[in-house]
């Protein structure tokens, strides 16, 4: 297959049938790798070579960290009765069970808390929202860097958001402190190949690809196009044919389909955060 | 340079003269790249080749977004005049102006309610701190694709949460509407070879990584190690040896160490946040 074919397929698989396979981007393995990834919930019962998760924490350690605070840690989950506490969190989700290891990711404000207290060092900018969102984009810098590596080793990975449906349930279990919340969880292995995974077609560059200043008209008929794309990918997965808009405005209804994520601030209060 | 020198170099280089060198993690291309990352606030003027950001974008595209939302959007700033806008509210830093291009980075749960209002659907499912949280992560994940990306390229980058010193002025310059928020900025191209960047050391992988529960105990050697390791990269770089403990206490000391980010949480509500 030639560069120009191997550009184009994938292109394709990302955004659909539409003209997007046309666009002239930049193309190399590493490109290559990122749009070729694909969400991994079947895997294998191999265990991990020896020394994966400290590759992937070293991946994780080198993505940027805002003002080098390195606000995030990660608990690698491996005992198959964790793994099961933490499926039922998410509400059952089969791959958190199967999967070798489930990292965990945190933002973690009680290190540098833990660290003014033993300094004797006020620590007050840490009870600002401003620096839980430190920390969740930390940890979430950390979590991709993680993916990227994880995928060019042949392996495949799923996030789980669904661990804040239950933050103090993951916390009890993993022994985590006040100041410190999973934002989600990373079920890691070898991808089944008898259940492979397909690439998720995503919205047009247009919808999401603003030029100077952000155009708020809805493009109607590229919302249209995903919705269609969508539906033939969901018809490959066997999943219902119900496209993009009605899932996702299905899944933002109201507090009662956030699966008990409606509850997050008033946890995060009891769990220390501050939030001002 | 053998592997095993390459691997040792990288890892040195990342956490400074310790035994993390001796760390046995899998190696390849792409880990390479990864560990190779550094932060580059020095920039050559030279524009980035035509097709550079639709490469960023489909790469961060291919990021995974939570429940497939895809809650973010990103503004691509070339223009002189709003460069240098976005400089001031990041307090003056010049690699502002001078990267040809700024990504900023949104979390933009604006699409997903326009969408509900055009189908006449409700969507009080976003008016919840989870839902903000949904938003920030997702831009996270896509802009470390970008940035994968564009290292792979040859250009590099530093992310800029300076630009939530002041959301409104970034939302004005921007026209963001409300129930958006610019996450951080992104300065990009290629680095200037006469000012390098080097690598940053982190956190011994110990300090961050836990086995099957959080250890909260505080690792005082492995941080009096890391304290040594940035002492000696502020040498190198010419920069105040403060070592990491004390920089990152400053930064978190209080309201007024916070850049104005202490304002955060009531910028946001009048920008038509919930966070219920």
């Amino acid at each position: 297959m030639s560069e120009t074919e191997e550009r184009t397929g994938a292109l394709r698989a990302r955004y659909g049938a539409g003209d997007a396979a046309a666009l002239d981007i930049a193309w190399n393995g590493v490109v290559a790798g990122l749009l070729a990834h694909r969400t991994v919930r079947a895997f294998r019962p191999d265990p991990l070579p020896a020394g994966t998760i400290e590759t992937l924490v070293a991946a994780a350690q080198s993505a940027p960290s805002s003002s080098n605070l390195q606000t995030w840690s990660v608990v690698a989950v491996e005992d198959p009765a964790a793994k099961r506490r933490l499926s039922e969190v998410a509400r059952g989700q089969r791959h958190v069970v199967e999967a070798p290891v489930v990292l965990v990711w945190l933002a973690d404000l009680a290190r540098l808390e833990t660290l003014g207290r033993d300094r004797g060092r006020p620590t007050a900018g840490l009870d600002y929202l401003e620096t839980l969102i430190v920390g969740v984009v930390d940890a979430a810098l950390a979590a991709q860097n993680a993916t990227v590596a994880l995928e060019s080793l042949g392996l495949g990975s799923v996030y789980i958001g669904a661990l804040r449906n239950d933050p103090e349930a993951v916390a009890e279990l993993l022994g985590l402190p006040p100041n410190v919340l999973a934002v989600f969880g990373h079920c890691i292995g070898y991808p089944d190949p008898e259940r492979p995974a397909a690439v998720k077609p995503r919205l047009g560059q247009g919808v999401v690809l603003h030029r100077g200043r952000y155009d708020p008209t809805l493009a109607t008929a590229a919302i249209a196009a995903y919705d269609a794309a969508m539906t033939e990918f969901q018809a490959g997965q066997r999943m219902p044919e119900v496209g993009w808009t009605q899932a996702a405005l299905e899944r933002v209804r109201g507090p009662e389909s956030l699966s008990g994520r409606d509850r997050l601030r008033a946890i995060l209060e009891r769990r220390g955060f501050g939030l001002k």
